[in-house]
């Protein structure tokens, strides 16, 4: 039997939003490995090994997944949201550096509903237009870089949507984040805070940036904010097509 | 009977990334409304009426799907990819501005597998750190702003994502884009090429800035552009998840 590792994503929730690719590969999975509320989602089932793990540590749980592979197992590897979007299919390509067997392994990823997109979708369509897209985590990357491109994403008036915009352990991250923010695009910029979308737990927010506090922000929490012609219809939130 | 109206995401092409939120929102609709090539993927059935239109009519098509729902249909504005990014769900907001009756029309927006999360899934995981979401048609915007766009992009070390890279109408866009992006990130720099990804006639290219020619895009082209640390393993193409 010849192994295999399918780096699937299961949107932000809704099992209706996960693609009908992605359920077959877990259907045809002897092992599905990933952070715990993730393999948390996939129902138990003869011949299917569940090996949920713990944050922070995506390259041991990718390296797992790997050697399960070259022992012959179909593996799947489970992202929220879309593996390639701050998720687990970087740290799969990160661990097959200097490993020519895992290289020569079929490798698929499959994509899925990021938070993002359905956050957008939620509100209306403040992602309309060009935008960027950020990890607020200084885990991965020094403050003075996000800083840097919060500034350069503001002054090319793209619309941003943050992941990751606020943990129990860097409270003041996103206080500074907001900050710049003000700082940048003005009081009267809309940011809208989606928490937990898609699920039951959904809420939605939107305030102007002098009205937005750091608390309206979880882990669970994903923030967008407007560009300069972001605005309201109804009960939606939308960036018009045109610019300039 | 009271009418709605969903705007929904089929993905890039491959049935097998429609959600079943938007496959069972297209079973219940009465009419759906698209871009030719888009209502061309849905199937014929008793009891529901197929409204494809031409490209750049994106207002009175909205118009149009939204008087039908208010006439009591359960309308469907199917787009390419996600509703939320360069698709229909802005122009349908457009349309609701100075509309109050259709502002209390039933409207969701279901998100779907927008083309760079398909193509960055085929490639590896390039947009696996922050990244900006440009649309390069100068239809939208002053060939200025995209530029200025760009070096800003560039300079804040983001990967980028482009859509609608070239098209008959604009032939040197896309060669001064490559000029712009080669004078800020250098020869060395990847940039892949997905063409019609997720069907039958999908094709791949990475390549150095110093190597991309105008002519590797078309309009059914998603481009990717690596950040500094982009870089290739195996047969994939990844953006590690650290930097700084």
């Amino acid at each position: 039997m010849t192994g295999r590792l399918d780096i699937v994503g299961l949107g932000p929730g809704a099992e209706a939003m996960v693609t009908p690719e992605v359920t077959a590969a877990l259907e045809q999975a002897t092992d599905v490995v990933g952070y715990i509320p993730y393999v948390a989602r996939i129902a138990a089932r003869p011949g299917l090994t569940l090996h949920p793990s713990d944050n922070r540590v995506e390259l041991d749980r990718a390296r797992h997944a790997l050697e399960m592979a070259l022992q012959g197992q179909r593996v799947v590897v489970v992202s929220s949201g879309d593996p390639g979007v701050f998720a687990m299919a970087s740290a799969v390509f990160e661990a097959l550096e200097g490993w020519p067997e895992a290289q020569a392994l079929p490798i698929s990823v499959l994509p899925g509903i990021t938070a993002m997109l359905a956050a957008a979708a939620a509100l209306g369509a403040p992602l309309g237009h060009d935008f960027a897209c950020i990890n607020l985590s200084d885990n991965l990357k020094p403050w003075a870089l996000i800083e840097r491109r919060l500034r350069l994403a503001a002054e090319a008036d793209l619309a941003m949507a943050f992941y990751n915009p606020r943990s129990a352990s860097r409270p003041q991250g996103f206080e500074k984040t907001l900050e710049v923010l003000r700082a940048s695009c003005g009081d009267n910029r809309l940011i809208s805070f989606a928490r937990a979308v898609s699920t039951p737990e959904q809420a939605l927010l939107t305030v102007t940036l002098g009205e937005a506090r750091p608390e309206m922000a979880d882990m669970r929490t994903v923030v967008i904010l407007g560009n300069s012609a972001t605005r309201r219809v109804g009960n939606f939130v939308y960036t018009p097509r045109f610019a300039g």
